[in-house]
C-alpha cells in the first residue's frame, strides 16, 4: 500500500473492494444522542447532520476530528497552451512555492483550521525547489504535465491508472499518520477546463452548462473554452468507460484526487470536498465506485456552474455557501472547523440524562 | 465606565455619541490589499467582503481577531407564564448551570472558535449557585424577570436604563480585557416572544410575519403565540419612541445585548450577532443610533421568520446558512472560525507584490 507499488491497478481495486456502505447504527446512534443533549430537537440544524453523518462515516457514534489534514494535489494541463485559461502554465509551479512556503490562501486557511497540510506534485511541468524549512511538496509525478486533450490523450491508462495509485497512497499516508479527515485541494492551471469536459462526460451534461469562468474567464474567451470542452468531448466520444474518459481528458492532480476520495473511503475517513476541479474528482471516484459517495462532505459551493450541477448528481449539500471560487483547497480548509465544531457538539454538549431528566420532547 | 455607573442614562449617551462611522478608508485600503493577494480577484467571495468590513469597523487595514469573545446574557420573561414557550421558565436558570460548566452549545461551539465565554445575569428568576472552578455567572441583575408584558410594562424606563447600561459595561469589560470581536448569545425562557413584540413594533412588521416556533411550539400553540404578540402591541399601542417600546414589551436581556452592541461599536469593535433574540436587541440598538449597524456582522440565518426581516432591516447578510436555530450565541460562535480566517487572509497571504508581480488583471 505504498506509492512504490508496482501494480497500480491492483491497489485500486483492492481499495474500492474494501470499501463500506455509511454505518446507520453509527449514524442512527449518534442521532440519538444528538437528540438527548439539552437543547429543543434538531434546533442546531446541518451542524447535526454533519455529526451523524461523520459517524456513519467513521462507524463509530463517537467520531473525532482531531487531527484533520488537507492535501492539495497539483499538476499541468496541456490543454492550457490552447489559451483556456487566464493564466500561463508557469503559474502552477508559480503557486507551488507559495504552498510550501505557507503564503497561499490554503496554507493560511488550513493553519487557521489546525488542519496538516500536504502537498503533492502529480507533474508539474517545470517542478519549483522547495527551500530547506519549508513545507515539502511530495514527488508523486507521473508525466510532465499532460498532453492536449484537443489533440490526443491527455494520458495512458497505465499513467491514468499510476495517478489514482498514487492517489490512495497518499490517503494511506495522511491515515497513517493520523489523519482522521481530509480536506482536498488542486493546483493546475487550465484544470476547469478539464473538470469541465470530464464532468461534461461523465454526468452526461452540455458543456455549456458545466463550463464556467475558472480563474477569470469571460465573454469572447468564456465562449472559446465552452467551444474547447466540446471538442474534446467530441475528439473523444468513443471512449465510454470511466477509466477512458479519465485518461482522455482528465487531468493527474483529479486522477491522483479520485484516487485519495478512494483510499479515504475505503479506510472510514470522510473526505471534504473543495470547489469544482476536487468535485470533478469526487465524481471520477463516484463512477469508480458509487459507495465512496457516503465518506464525502461538500465543504463548498462555489460560483463556478458547474459546480452546483456535480453536487447535484453526488447527492449533497454544501457546509458554506460564501461564493468562494479560489480552489487550491481553500473551501474545504475553510469548512473543516464547522465540521469539527459538529463532532465536538456530539462529544462534549451535556445531555438531558446528565441532567437525570426526560430527553426533550417538543418538537417543530 | 463601571457597572456601578449611578447616571445609567448618561453612560448610554455618551456611548452612542462616540460611535463613529465605518471607516472608508481602512476598509478600501483593505479591500485594496486583498485585490492585490496572490489568486484571482475576488475570488474568495465573502470572505473578502468580511475582512474589509472588519478593517472598516476596526478602523485598520490590518484588523486582528486574535481574541474574540462570546457574551450571554440570560434573564426571564413575565409574558412566559402566559404559556407561549414549550418550556417553563426553571429552564432558563438550568441553562445558566449548562453555560457555568461549559456543557452547553455556546460553550462547546466557543471552545472550538478558542473564543472566551462570558455570562451575565440580568434578571433571572431564581438564579443558580455556580460551584468553584466553574466559570462565573456575572451578577449584573436589575430585577428578577421582568413583569409580563400582555398585562403591564415588562420594565421602567429606569430599569430599561439600567439593563443598556449593563450592556455597554460588559463590552467594556470585555473589551479592556482585550476582545478585538464580541458574539452576542442569550437565554430567557419566553424571549423569543418578547423578540417578535419588540421587532413587530420597531420595524413596523405585522405579528404574524416576524412569530414563529422558537423552541418548539408550532399548532395551536404557535397561533396563541401570534395572538398574544398581537395582543402585546395593542397593550402598548400608545408607546412609540424606542426607549418606551424597550421598557413596555422587551426583555432584560436583550435591553443589555443592545448595550453590548452599542459598547462595542463605540470602541471599534465589530459585533458578530447570533439568531432571532440578538438581532432583535440589534435591532434596538440600530434604533437608538443608527451608525452602530455599522459595527454588526450577521453570524447565522435562522428558520425563525423574523430573522430574515431583521437582517433585511439592518441591511445584512448572513455568514452561515445552517438552519441553526438554538440561540444561546450557537451560531455567533460558530461564524466566527470564519471571520477570523477572513481576518487571517488578509494579514498572512502573499501578494503579487512579494513576488515582485504586478497586481493581477483578470477580472470575472
Amino acid at each position: 500500500m505504498t506509492h512504490h507499488s508496482t501494480d497500480p491497478r491492483a491497489l485500486v481495486e483492492a481499495t474500492i473492494a474494501a470499501i463500506p456502505h455509511l454505518d446507520v447504527e453509527a449514524s442512527a446512534a449518534a442521532a440519538g444522542a444528538m437528540d438527548g443533549k439539552v437543547k429543543p430537537l434538531r434546533s442546531l440544524g446541518e451542524l447535526e447532520r454533519l455529526a451523524t453523518r461523520v459517524a456513519g462515516i467513521q462507524g463509530t457514534s463517537r467520531p473525532r476530528v482531531d487531527h484533520p489534514a488537507v492535501i492539495v494535489c497539483a499538476a499541468d494541463h496541456g490543454i492550457a497552451r490552447s489559451g483556456v485559461s487566464a493564466y500561463p502554465q508557469e503559474v502552477t509551479a508559480l503557486m507551488l512555492r507559495g504552498f510550501a512556503a505557507g503564503t497561499a490562501a490554503v496554507g493560511v486557511l488550513a493553519a487557521q483550521a489546525r488542519a496538516r497540510l500536504v502537498v503533492a506534485d502529480l507533474g508539474v511541468l517545470d517542478p519549483p525547489v522547495i527551500a530547506p524549512g519549508q513545507h515539502a511538496v511530495l514527488d508523486r509525478r507521473v508525466r510532465p504535465g499532460t498532453a492536449n486533450s484537443l489533440q490526443e490523450p491527455a494520458m495512458t491508462l497505465a499513467e491514468a491508472e499510476q495517478a489514482v495509485a498514487h492517489g490512495i497512497g497518499l490517503a494511506n499516508l495522511l491515515i497513517d499518520d493520523g489523519a482522521d479527515l481530509v480536506g482536498l485541494g488542486e493546483m493546475g492551471i487550465g484544470n476547469t477546463t478539464t473538470a469541465s469536459a470530464l464532468t461534461a462526460a461523465l454526468l452526461e451534461r452540455d458543456p455549456a452548462r458545466v463550463t464556467g469562468p475558472g480563474t477569470g474567464v469571460s465573454g469572447d474567451a468564456l465562449a472559446a473554452k465552452v467551444a474547447a470542452v466540446d471538442k474534446v468531448l467530441r475528439r473523444h466520444a468513443d471512449v465510454t468507460d470511466t477509466w477512458h474518459v479519465l485518461a482522455s481528458m482528465g487531468g493527474l492532480e483529479i486522477a491522483a484526487l479520485a484516487g485519495v476520495v478512494l483510499g479515504c473511503a475505503a479506510r472510514q475517513v470522510p473526505v471534504v470536498l473543495d470547489g469544482f476541479i476536487t468535485t470533478a474528482a469526487a465524481v471520477v471516484a463516484w463512477k469508480l465506485a458509487p459507495t465512496c459517495v457516503d465518506a464525502m462532505i461538500a465543504g463548498t459551493l462555489s460560483p463556478e456552474p458547474g459546480h452546483a450541477v456535480q453536487l447535484e448528481a453526488l447527492g449533497l449539500e454544501p457546509v458554506l455557501r460564501l461564493g468562494m471560487r479560489l480552489g487550491e483547497g481553500s473551501g474545504a480548509a475553510l469548512a473543516i472547523p464547522v465540521v469539527r465544531s459538529a463532532v465536538a457538539v456530539l462529544a462534549d454538549m451535556g445531555s438531558f440524562a446528565d441532567l437525570g431528566l426526560a430527553q426533550d420532547t417538543p418538537t417543530v
